[in-house]
């Protein structure tokens, strides 16, 4: 049986555009009991829309800012990692929500220039396929304990 | 065999009073194959010495500036966790470094002042033994897998 990882229901946004990767991470997402929906994009500038587009109610943008988890691939098209992370980190209204980046690349300098724009967790998603796998699996294991803000209760 | 988790080494601050927890976060980290040095501190006073003494060299500063992530027990001595964690990302030259928090409250407040404070991942220790145990094991898997920034690299 498939049971939200938290008390309270969080909505995990997953933006990735290999499909294989955003499968695996989907799977092993259920696999670590995780129930909880995923809003998946594989475009950079679908995800900006879906938390800063112009047409959104302020009910609509109140509750994307809320019980929101990221999934942040760095190398998407149209508007790259780099720059959903400064803008998600950079606006007071989606700072608190946590980002964990995933990505294929696993250099030092990436990793560093990510913590500094107040990435919550990096995870280098290894080329082979079983190291892959497990790297996912244990993130899906993460999400079963983390916590996620909630910034209505203020 | 016990291997770094990461490729470069890096260290283990766990700031943590209560003995028991302290135990169960070794023995978890050991089976998750992190085998990274760990500086333990049950005291936030001699935590906040660790990483700001005035006696300590600019060798030394750097050295625990870098490469490390942080463990920490909201509910310590003499400092606590919230002043730990304001002075850990208030400061830039300590503000790339992962704060996970790690407690046994569970107060939604309790968790968006943390996330607004800057820290990285909250994840509460349950009070029942076996649920504490195994959210332990899985922050353990998950260490696993993160990297952590190296500042040097600028």
């Amino acid at each position: 049986m498939m049971v939200p990882a938290f008390d309270d229901q969080f909505t995990l946004v997953m933006i990735e555009d290999d499909a294989g990767h955003a499968r695996l991470i989907r799977k092993n997402l259920e696999r670590a009991g995780i129930g909880n929906p995923v809003r998946h994009f594989e475009d950079g500038a679908a995800a900006i829309d879906y938390f800063f587009g112009e047409h959104l109610s302020a009910a609509q943008t109140a509750e994307r800012h809320e019980r929101t988890l990221v999934l942040l691939d760095l190398n998407i098209p149209h508007i790259d990692g780099y720059e959903i992370l400064r803008r998600l980190k950079g606006d007071p209204s989606t700072r608190a929500i946590p980002v964990i980046v995933l990505t294929t690349t696993d250099n030092p300098r990436e990793i560093d220039r990510c913590y500094e724009m107040g990435c919550n967790v990096y995870i280098t998603k290894p080329v082979e396929y079983d190291n892959f796998s497990d790297a996912i699996r244990k993130l899906g294991l993460m999400l079963a304990v983390v916590k996620v803000p909630n910034t209505v209760v203020k």
